[in-house]
């Protein structure tokens, strides 16, 4: 993963203007502007009697951006760390108080993206289709983590800017579990469930990927594509199965 | 449906800097960005013998507005017309070459929204979910022309602005169908099937409502959320069922 201060795709002229066009942004704004956060919604299927072990949560992941220790400080500063801004549903994980804008190579930005921590190993940042064809990146369908062949962008922050040469994904969509909730559904780390959305805009989510973890309690993770499509908000109903 | 020369809620020098910024924008990517088409993607599912009288056609409709004449003036000037880009699929529809620019409570604008011809009786904008949050516009799941209780909107043209009190939607799911489709489906008017897209997204869809016209011909209209989520793009297979 090769990163520089100055990066190479564009001239330091170039991401000087790009800064100072999202600094005016902000500041036209007033300062104001909300970002849009890691996690935009989140429903709740209720527990019945004789049901799963945990309640079926499925939370819309908005676009954002994972980062290693030594990339923070180059976006950052050195020695910078991630602050918690609120806590995510698995516990330890947490939206950050730190945003980045994202250039991609259509010479369009997307400003005001959330890092979420802990920090990882490596950088990743998880956008939804939308996101790929505004910014012009063609975007691999992947787990976290799994960077072969993925593009890469420039990342800008308040005291550096970089570029990664992988780990942009649009994230399958999927489920975390723990072993009890692998028992309930009768599934193994790796298959595939499918998610049915009852609503004004009901949908059936195929190949929702089982990810296993012995510390996580039931979560679905969605994208805003669709969350959207679904309208998740209005969501009468929430059904996991094979 | 109210419009102005000055739109109520935007005051002449906020709508000058905003058509500056939109100006400014076109001039900074050397007039050669693309602006998204009105229909983005376009797929097809081959007949088989014995199959439906036509085949299976599922289009998305980027972010897109029709317009009723007078308000075109307001847009584009005195005795202005829509002039062709491109034929739809529907024979008579077509995506015009001209282009507006949507403003939303949240002071952020969309530019180079597509008129598509030709003209009707009420001026509509039709919007995904991801571009309502994005504008502060909260869309109401509406079929073409429903616009009770809908928001408005102010549109920028290039020769005046002009606001409209109602007319914004998120367009429901929909299949056109003539009477042999309708037939061939075992449908009526108004009746929901679902749309199954088979690939690396699949996705059935829901509630996907009959509109009967007798000159057209079979199309599911999808937005960009939906054809994001299902990743239209990578379909293997697709199927409208009951």
């Amino acid at each position: 993963m090769a990163f520089t201060q100055t990066p190479p795709r564009l001239d330091r002229s170039e991401v000087e203007r790009l800064v100072r066009e999202v600094l005016t942004n902000r500041l036209k704004s007033g300062g104001t502007a909300t970002p849009p956060p890691a996690v935009q919604r989140y429903a709740v299927e209720p527990s019945t009697p004789g049901g799963p072990p945990h309640p079926l949560v499925v939370n819309v992941s908005a676009r954002h951006v994972h980062v290693r220790p030594d990339h923070l400080e180059v976006l950052f500063g050195p020695g910078a760390k991630l602050t918690k801004l609120k806590d995510l549903y698995q516990q330890g994980e947490f939206a950050s108080e730190q945003l980045v804008t994202l250039v991609g190579p259509r010479q369009r930005i997307i400003p005001n993206v959330r890092i979420l921590g802990p920090m990882r190993d490596y950088t990743q940042v998880e956008l939804s289709y939308t996101d790929g064809v505004y910014l012009g990146v063609d975007l691999p369908l992947r787990i976290s983590g799994n960077h072969e062949g993925t593009p890469g962008l420039t990342i800008l922050g308040p005291k550096g800017s970089l570029t990664i040469d992988k780990g942009v994904i649009r994230a399958e969509r999927h489920v975390h579990m723990s072993t009890a909730d692998m028992a309930y559904y009768g599934v193994k780390d790796g298959d595939y469930l499918k998610l049915k959305i009852d609503g004004p805009c009901g949908v059936v989510f195929d190949r929702v990927r089982v990810r296993y973890h012995p510390k996580v309690v039931l979560e679905v993770h969605i994208d805003t594509d669709e969350g959207n499509a679904c309208d998740l908000d209005s969501a009468t109903h929430m059904e996991l199965f094979k």
